[in-house]
C-alpha cells in the first residue's frame, strides 16, 4: 500500500541524498577518493576506480650486497620509512623538486610503456619488459636475477606497547613467506579491491644508459614478492640508470610514486591507450601542481595531512572544461561550482523538505507520520548492531547525570516541588514516551537550561503571591500544550528559519550566564549559610547545658555585654559540659550559645569541592585532545568527563565525612514534596481565576519551548548528518505538547529536546567506514537511526529510581560546580565569544577566520558590540521583577536581526550571521557586489570552506 | 697597553662571532636574509644585496572604471588584500601554480627587457618601455596614460584599537599626497637601503597580444604613485594582455612579485647582463620550487611561515657546484655543510675556548682575569642604553620574589637560622660582589635548589647530633672555599663537558621532584597543625573562665568521661563566658576547654591560598602563549606571574582576614635567629675537632655547588647567545668560593649562579634588530654586556630589607604554592619528561621529533627508563638516613651515562643525548653507519633542526 504523500516524500528523499553525498565528497569532512561507499552520482565517474596502494623500492647497497629495500609507501599521502628508528614515518604531504618530474617524464618518454601487459607473475612480466629492451644478453640475465630479487619490507606490527617496543618491526622478508606478512595491518584499512602499484627505482653500475618502463597490467596480479601489502598489482614502474647522479633515482621514484597515487593521473592512465596518453596525464599533473618559492620553504619540511582534500570532481570539471571548451566558459563552470558550494556549505539551515508549507490545517504533522510510519518496523531492526549497545550505555550515564544535576538544582530552586526523584521519573516517562513516537527519535528529552530558568522565575512569583506552586503549575502545563498544538496546526514550525545564528547565541548565551550566575550565586549563599570564623568574630562558643538537680534553665541569661557588645552568658549553679552539640542532645542536655549553629570548615572545603569538580569536569573534557593514552581511553574520559568529576567530588567529601549539604532525595518512592500525592489536585488552594490567568505565564513558556525544541530539532536534522529518514518538525512539536500535559498532571520536570545530549547520540551511532588509510580520517556514513537506544536509555533511567539511597552522598557543591560548567562550555562553544576574544586580540593575532576575510574588522566589532547591548539588555531585564518575561525578549532578538539589515549589507550579514529567508531571496539578484567587482571568482576561501563544521550551537546548554 | 693572552682571546673571540654567526645564518631561529645586520663573512655575498619590497597593482575594472590597485605585497611573504575586509591578509608562503610561472617565463622571453635603465622617474621609465614595443601612436598614447595612473593602495594604519575599528584603513591615495603615506607602518619595519619593485599586470581590452616588459633600474629612483611604500624601485615588471584568460594575468602578477621576492633570483638578476642571464634565473628558480601533488594540497589553502627559512648559504653552494662541478662533488660538498651543521647543531655543549686546558696552576683563572679586565670600563658604558631600566625593574622584582620564596624556605626549614632577613642581607651582599668581580656578570646568583635542599639535610643533621648548627656550617663554609679553590687551580671547569644532558636531568629531575615533594609535604603538615573539625570530632568547645568572685580555678576538674570519651568539665561556681581566646585574656580571663587551641577553617583555607598560587602562577606563565591581548601586556603576566601569584594570594588573606601562619621576619635588623651576633663564632658550643669534620660534608657540598655552578655557566656561555666578551669558568668559581666564606661567616644563605633568572636576565637585555619585516621574527643581534644592570638589582635587593614590614603579611600556603609551581615548571621543561610522556603515547600520535626519526622507539624507551631508575635510587637514597650524600650519587649520574656507551651506540647517544670528549673524537670516523648506508645523505631533517633551540635545562629549579 502506498500512502499519499510518499512519493514525494521519495523524491525529497532521493534529492537530499544527492544534496547530503555531494556535498559530502566536495566539501565534507572525509576524502572522498577510493572509499567503498562512494558510488553517488556526482563522484561515480570520477572515483569507481579502485583504491592504488604505491610502494617504492629502492636498490641500495651498490656495489657490494644489491638489495631492493623498500622506502616509501604512498595510499593518500606519503610514509617514509625512518632507517634509523625503523618505523614508518608519520603519514605527510609529498614534496617534490620540479626536477625529478621532469626527468622522470623524459625517461618514461624514450622508456618502455606496456599498457594492456597480460602477464601473469612477476616472472613474466619481468621477461616481458626485458624483451623490449635492447640490452645484451648478459646484461639481460643479471638485470632479470636482479627484478626477481626478493625486497626487504618493513612491516610494523599493529598495537605496539611502548614496553616491548624492541620487537615492533621485523623484516617479514627476511624469512621466507612468513605469516606475519598477512598480520600487515595495512592491509586491513585499505578498502576490498584495493589495487598495488610497485615503483623501482635505483642505481646499477652495469648500466650504460637510463632504463625506464611503465607497465599497466591487463588483469591486476599478485606480483608476490613485489609489494609489502599482498594485493593485485595494476601498475608496474621502473627507473633504473647508471649511478652518476646522487639520489636523483631515488627523487624520481618518488616522483613517479606520487603522480601514481594522484586520483586524476591515474583516472587517466587506467584509461590511457598508448604513450601519449601517458604523458599527457603526466603533464596534466604538472599543470596543477601547486609550488612553493624555494627561498621561503624548506622541501624537506613535513607537511600534516589537510584536514580536508580539494575536491576530486571540481579538478575533474575544471581539466575537462580546460580542454575542450574555450576559457571564458571554465571560469563559468568552475564559478558556478564554487559559489553553488559556498552557498550550500555557508547557509546554516539549508531548507530541508520537511519544513516546506502545506497550507492545511495540521497538515505538517499528517505529512510528519505517514513519512515516519513507514519506517517504525525498521526503527526496530536496525537497532541490531553491538555498537547500539556502548551507545545505551554513553547516553544512560549522561542521562542520569544530567537527571541528577538538574533534578538537584530544580529541587533546590522550588523547595523540593522538582526533585531528583521527579526528574528521574519524569525523564523516564517522557523521554521513553518521546522515543516511541516522535518525529527524530535519535532526540533525547531532558531538563534543558532555558525551562530551568523558567520555572526558577515561576516558582519564585508563585511564592512572592502566596500562590499554590503545583496546581498553578499544572494549569500553565495545560496552556503551554493548547498553545503549542495550535503551533503545530498552524505549521509554525516553519518560522525555525528566523532563528539565525544572532537568536540562537542570544539564547544560548543568556542561559550561559544565568547557569554561570547561579552557580556562584548558590556557592555564595552556602557560605554565607556556613559562616566563617574568624579571629574577631562575635559567635564564639557553645555549651552543652543538662537540666541538672538544682539547675534552672531560666537561671540562664543573656545579656548584652556592654564593652565587647557579645553575648555573654553568666554561669549559675548548672551542669554544664563541652559536648558537641549532637552529643549533648545525646546526652539529654540541650546545646546553648551563639556558635552552636556553626560548622566549621564547611564553607572552605565546599569551595574547594566545587572548584575540584568544575576543573575536574573541564580537565577531563579537554583529554580528548591531548596526545596521551590510545584515543578510547581518551574517549572514555572526555564522554564521561560530568560523572566522573561528580564521583571524585562525592569521594574526596566522604573520605572526609564532613557535614557538607547533601542532594535531598526522598526515603521512599514518593514526591519529594511532603504531602502531596503524584497526581496533582487541579485547583488546591488557588481560585479558579488563576487558571485562566496561568495562560499569559504559559504564553512566555510556549515561547520559550518553542524556540529550544525548534532550534535543537534544526541542528540534529542538518544534512551533514546524512539523516535518511527524514526530520518530523511538527510531529516532535506535538509529542512535547503531549508530555507537558502529563509532567503537568503528575508534577514532574517539563522536558524538551536537548541539543547536546542528543547530538552525542547521534555522534555515538556514527557509522564510519573502516577502511581509512594512513593520513585519512574515517569516512563518516551515516547514522543508524532507530528508536530502541532512546527507549532502552529511558527505561535504566526509570529503573535508577532504586539508585536513590545512593544519591543522597552527592553534595550540592559538587552539583554547582558541574553546573558551572555546563554554562561555562556551552557559552564557549558560540561563536558569538570567539568574536569577543577578537575585541581584545591585536590585529597581527588574529586568527584566519573566514568572516574577518570578508567584512572589515570595525564592522565585525560593531556586530559583536550589538550583540553584547542586547545581552545586556536582556540580563537587566532578567533582574528586574518582570524577569518572567524574558522569552518574549528572547523573541525579540528575531526582530533586531530583522533590524540590522539597515546596519549591515546583506553581504556582510552572510558572513557575520546568516540570511534570513527574504534575504536569500534577494542575494543571487543582487551578486556579491565588492567582492566581485575586484576579484571575479574570489575562490580562495576553499581550505576554509572545507573544515568540516562541527555542531557549533549547544542551546541547550544541558 | 696590550695584556699578555689578549692575542689568544680575540682571535679565538673572532673564530666565536664566526661561528655563532655561521650558525645563526644557516640555522639560527632568525632568517638571514637581507637584514642589516647581515655582514658576516659566509653570508655576505650572498645577502649583501638590499631588501626588496614587491607590490603588485593589478589593472581592474575593465571596461567601464579603468583603475590600478594594489592587490598583493611580498618581503618575505605574501601578503594578500581582503578586499571584502578591507585589510592585508596574515604573511603566508606563496603558492603559485606552475602554468603561470610557465607563462611568465614565455612572456618575458617574448616581451622587453631593459637591464639597465636610467630613467629618473616613472614618465621616463614608461616612456622607455612602451617605445621599446612596436604599438600605434594612439594605443601609445593611451598605454601611457594608464600607466601613470595613481593606483589605489591598501594602507593600514599601526596600531588599531578595535573601539574605533571603523577607521582602520583608509585609501591613502584617494587624496592626493596625504601626509598618510609617510605614516605607513610597514616603511618603519624595512630597513635602511631597501628597495622597492613594482609588478602591473592585468588584461586590457584595447591589446590585441601580451605585452611583457621587464625593467632593471641602474639607479633605483622613487616611482613616485607606484608603490605603497616610498622607496626607490630597482625593479619594474608589466604584465598586459587582452581579456581572454580569465585571472591569469593576475596570477602571472603573483608569480613575477613572488619570484622578485626570491634571494637567488635577485642576486641573479641584479647581475645579470641580457635577457638570457634573466631566463637563466628564472629557470634556475623553477629548478629549485616545491611542488605538491594536486590531489593531495588544496593551493588556496595559506601555509603560514615556517620557524625557519631554508638557507640561502646552503642554496648558494648547492647551486654554485651544481653548474660548475659534476654531480658527485655536489653532494660531496652539500652533504659535508649539512653534516658540519648536523653536529654544530646538535652538540650541546660546542666547546668554548674559555675551556682549553692551560696545564699551568691557576692558569684558567689568571687567563679569565686578564680577559674580563680589558673588558671592565666597558662593562659599565655598555649600560647606558634606557633598555636597562626595564631590565633593572624586572630582574630586580624576580630576584626579591627569589629572595622572599627562598628565604622563608630555609628559615622555616633551618628554624630561622637563615629567615628572610638574611635571604635578603646575603642575596644583596653576594650578588653584588659578585657582579663586581665575575667573569660572566650577567649571571644572578641566588640560593638555588640543590643547595637548599643540602642545606636542610645538613640542618637535620646538625639537631639530630646536637650540634651548634651555624658554626658547623661555617666550617663546612670554610672547606667548601678550599675545595672551590682546589677547583679553580686544577682547572676542573674543563671537566664540565662530562655533564652531558643525562647528567644534567638527572641532577633537575631529582631537585624538582624534591620541591613538590616539599611543597605537599609542607601543606599537608600546616593542615596537620590546623585539624579539620568533624561532626564526631571529640575535641570540641572553649569556656573563657574568670577568676572571679567566690571562684576558685581548682574547681575546674577535667575528668575523663566514662561513656563518652571525652573530656568534659564540670562547672561549679564560677563565672565563665563564652568570649574568643584571645579577647578572653583581653578579658583577665583564660581560655580553657579541649578546644581552645584549634582554629577552624584554617586548614582549608591555607589549601585554597596553596592551590590558588600555584595555578595562577601557572596560568599567568602561559598567558605568554594566548593570542589574547598586546604583546607587551602578556610578556608582563607571564614574567611577573610569581610576584602576581603572591599578591593574589596575599589580597584573598588580607581580604578574609583569618588566622594563616604568615612569613615570619624580624621586628628588627637583626639576625631572625634570636639571641645570635651578625657574625657566627667559629667554635661555639661544638668540639674543635668538628672543624676538621666539616670537611666530608663540605666535599658533598663542594661537588654539588661545582655541578650547580658550572651547568649554569655552559648554559649561559653558549654560542647561541652571541656572547662578545667572553666566558669565565675559573673566575665565576673562585667567586662563589670567595662568597661562600663570606656568607658563612656572617651566616647568610650560601650563593650559586641560577640559570633561570640568569637566562631571564640575559633575555630582559637582549639586542634585536627592530627592522623586521611581515612574518619575520624580530632578529637576534646579541646582548648588552655589562655589569651596571646587576649591581644596580642587588643594591634594591639591598634597600627592601626596610620591606620587612610589609613581608609579615605573606601567608606560608602561598609560599608553598610558588614553591611547587617552581617544581613542576622546572621539571616540566626538560627533555627526559617529553620522552616520558612517550612512554604512555601511541605510536600514531607521537611528535614528530627528531630523535624519534633516527632512533628505534624501543630504545628511547630503554634510555627513558634507565633515567627512571636512576632517578628512582637517587629517590631511594634521599629518602634514607644516608640523605646527605645525594651529591656523590648524583656525580655517580657522570658514570652511569659512561656504562651507557655499552648498551647504546654513538649514533644513538647523539641523538638521545649528546657525546662525551671522547666519543665525540672517534665519530666523525666511524660516521654515521645506518642512516648512511640506505640513504647517503639524509639531510631531510633540516626543518626540524632548524628550530630554535630554547635553553631547555633549568637545572637550578629557582
Amino acid at each position: 500500500m502506498k500512502l499519499p504523500g510518499q512519493e514525494d516524500f521519495e523524491h525529497s528523499s532521493a534529492h537530499e541524498n544527492v544534496l547530503a553525498e555531494g556535498l559530502d565528497s566536495g566539501l565534507g569532512p572525509g576524502p572522498s577518493l577510493g572509499g567503498p561507499s562512494d558510488t553517488d552520482s556526482g563522484e561515480s565517474e570520477v572515483s569507481k576506480d579502485p583504491l592504488l596502494f604505491v610502494q617504492l623500492n629502492e636498490l641500495l647497497g651498490w656495489p657490494q650486497a644489491l638489495e631492493w629495500r623498500e622506502t616509501g609507501r604512498w595510499v593518500l599521502f606519503e610514509e617514509k620509512l625512518e632507517v634509523g628508528a625503523g618505523r614508518w614515518s608519520a603519514p605527510h604531504v609529498p614534496t617534490l623538486a620540479l626536477p625529478s618530474l621532469q626527468k622522470l617524464r623524459s625517461l618514461l618518454a624514450e622508456g618502455i610503456v606496456l599498457l594492456d601487459c597480460r602477464a601473469q607473475s612477476l616472472l613474466e612480466l619481468v621477461e616481458q619488459v626485458i624483451s623490449e629492451e635492447s640490452l645484451s644478453p648478459e646484461l639481460r640475465g643479471q638485470l632479470q636475477a636482479l627484478l626477481l630479487q626478493r625486497p626487504q619490507h618493513h612491516i610494523q606490527t599493529p598495537g605496539i606497547r611502548p614496553c616491548r617496543g624492541s620487537n615492533a618491526f621485523r623484516n617479514a622478508s627476511r624469512d621466507e613467506d612468513t605469516p606475519l606478512k598477512h598480520w600487515n595491518p595495512l592491509r586491513q584499512k585499505l578498502p576490498q579491491g584495493a589495487e598495488a602499484a610497485a615503483v623501482l627505482a635505483g642505481e646499477l653500475g652495469f648500466l650504460a644508459q637510463p632504463l625506464g618502463a611503465f607497465v599497466r597490467l591487463q588483469n591486476p596480479v599478485v606480483l608476490e614478492p613485489l609489494t609489502e601489502v599482498i594485493l593485485p598489482s595494476r601498475f608496474f614502474c621502473l627507473l633504473l640508470g647508471p649511478p652518476t647522479q646522487g639520489r636523483s633515482y631515488h627523487e624520481m621514484g618518488r616522483a613517479a610514486a606520487v603522480v601514481l597515487s594522484d586520483p586524476q593521473f591515474q583516472r587517466a592512465v587506467r584509461r590511457a591507450s598508448n604513450i601519449h596518453d601517458l604523458l599527457a596525464a603526466l603533464d596534466a599533473f604538472l599543470q596543477e601542481v601547486t609550488t612553493l618559492p624555494p627561498g621561503r620553504w624548506d622541501r624537506t619540511a613535513r607537511i600534516p595531512p589537510p584536514k580536508c582534500l580539494p575536491s576530486q570532481h571540481k579538478r575533474y570539471l575544471g581539466l575537462c572544461s580546460e580542454r575542450s571548451e574555450p576559457q571564458e566558459v571554465t571560469g563559468f563552470t568552475s564559478g558556478k561550482v564554487t559559489q553553488a558550494e559556498d552557498r550550500n556549505h555557508h547557509g546554516q539551515h539549508t531548507p530541508s523538505p520537511e519544513l516546506q508549507r502545506t497550507g492545511r490545517l495540521f497538515g505538517g504533522l499528517v505529512q510528519d507520520v505517514r513519512r515516519k510510519a513507514c519506517w517504525y518496523p525498521s526503527d526496530f531492526l536496525d537497532a541490531l548492531h553491538p555498537q547500539c549497545f556502548s551507545a545505551v550505555l554513553y547516553i544512560y550515564l549522561a542521562t542520569v547525570t544530567n537527571a541528577i544535576t538538574f533534578g538537584g538544582l530544580l529541587g533546590d530552586a522550588t523547595e523540593g516541588a522538582q526533585g531528583v526523584l521527579e526528574s528521574f521519573l519524569g525523564t523516564a516517562v517522557a523521554g521513553a514516551a518521546f522515543c516511541l513516537m516522535a518525529g527524530q527519535p535519535l532526540t533525547i528529552l531532558s531538563s534543558t537550561g532555558p525551562v530551568l530558568v523558567f520555572e526558577r522565575l515561576l516558582f519564585s512569583f508563585s511564592r512572592d503571591h502566596s500562590l499554590d506552586y503545583l496546581p498553578f503549575r499544572l494549569w500553565v502545563g495545560v496552556w503551554v500544550a493548547i498553545f503549542c498544538l495550535v503551533l503545530v496546526a498552524t505549521e509554525a514550525s516553519l518560522l525555525v528559519r528566523y532563528f539565525t545564528r544572532f537568536t540562537e547565541e542570544g539564547f544560548c548565551a543568556l542561559i550561559s550566564l544565568i547557569f554561570i550566575y547561579d552557580a556562584v550565586g548558590k556557592m555564595l549563599n552556602l557560605i554565607r549559610a556556613y559562616p566563617i570564623q574568624r579571629p574577631g568574630s562575635p559567635a564564639y562558643g557553645c555549651f552543652c547545658q543538662y537540666p541538672g538537680p538544682g539547675g534552672n534553665a531560666s537561671e540562664w541569661t543573656s545579656t548584652k555585654h556592654k564593652d565587647t557588645d557579645v553575648l555573654s552568658v553568666h554561669l549559675g549553679l548548672v551542669n554544664a559540659s563541652l559536648l558537641s552539640p549532637p552529643e549533648c542532645i545525646q546526652q539529654g542536655g540541650y546545646p546553648s550559645g551563639p556558635s552552636c549553629h556553626t560548622v566549621p570548615d564547611i564553607a572552605f572545603f565546599s569551595l574547594l569541592l566545587f572548584f575540584t569538580s568544575f576543573f575536574c569536569a573541564m580537565a577531563l573534557k579537554h583529554v580528548k585532545n591531548s596526545r596521551l593514552f590510545p584515543s578510547v581511553v581518551r574517549k572514555v574520559f572526555s564522554d564521561f568527563s560530568s560523572i566522573l568529576a561528580i564521583l571524585l567530588g562525592c569521594g574526596l567529601d566522604a573520605l572526609l565525612g564532613l557535614a557538607t549539604p547533601k542532594l535531598l532525595v526522598p526515603t521512599e518512592f514518593k514526591p519529594t514534596l511532603p504531602g502531596r500525592g503524584w497526581l496533582v489536585s487541579p485547583f488546591g488552594a488557588n481560585p479558579w481565576w488563576l487558571s485562566v490567568a496561568a495562560a499569559l505565564p504559559a504564553l512566555l513558556l510556549s515561547i520559550l519551548i518553542f524556540m529550544d525544541q525548534q532550534i535543537t530539532a534544526v541542528i540534529l536534522n542538518r544534512a551533514e548528518y546524512k539523516l535518511q529518514k527524514g526530520a518530523g518538525f511538527h510531529l516532535d512539536l506535538f509529542c512535547v505538547a503531549v508530555l507537558m500535559l502529563l509532567t503537568s498532571a503528575l508534577g514532574l520536570p517539563w522536558y524538551v529536546s536537548a541539543t547536546v545530549i542528543s547530538l552525542a547520540h547521534m555522534d555515538s551511532l556514527r557509522r564510519e567506514s573502516k577502511a581509512f588509510v594512513p593520513g585519512e580520517a574515517p569516512h563518516f556514513l551515516g547514522i543508524r537511526e532507530q528508536r530502541l537506544t532512546g527507549l532502552v536509555v529511558f527505561i535504566l533511567t526509570g529503573a535508577s529510581i532504586f539508585l536513590a539511597p545512593v544519591l543522597k552522598f552527592i553534595p550540592m557543591p559538587v552539583l554547582y560546580g558541574i553546573f558551572l560548567y555546563m554554562g561555562v562550555s556551552a557559552l564557549s562553544s558560540i561563536q558569538f565569544m570567539k568574536r569577543v576574544q577578537l575585541l581584545l586580540m591585536p590585529t597581527k593575532h588574529q586568527p584566519d577566520m573566514l568572516l574577518l576575510r570578508h567584512v572589515p574588522l570595525s564592522r565585525v566589532h560593531l556586530f559583536t558590540a550589538i550583540q553584547i547591548a542586547c545581552l545586556a539588555l536582556l540580563w537587566v531585564i532578567k533582574s528586574t521583577p518582570a524577569a518572567i518575561i524574558f522569552p518574549l525578549m528572547l523573541l525579540g532578538l528575531v526582530g533586531v536581526r530583522k533590524a540590522l539589515e539597515w546596519v549591515f549589507s546583506p553581504q556582510e550579514l552572510l558572513w557575520l550571521d546568516e540570511l534570513m529567508p527574504e534575504e536569500e531571496k534577494n542575494m543571487p539578484e543582487k551578486g556579491l557586489q565588492p567582492d566581485h567587482l575586484f576579484s571575479r571568482s574570489d575562490n580562495e576561501d576553499s581550505e576554509l570552506m572545507y573544515q568540516p563544521k562541527s555542531p557549533e550551537i549547544n542551546i541547550s546548554v544541558n
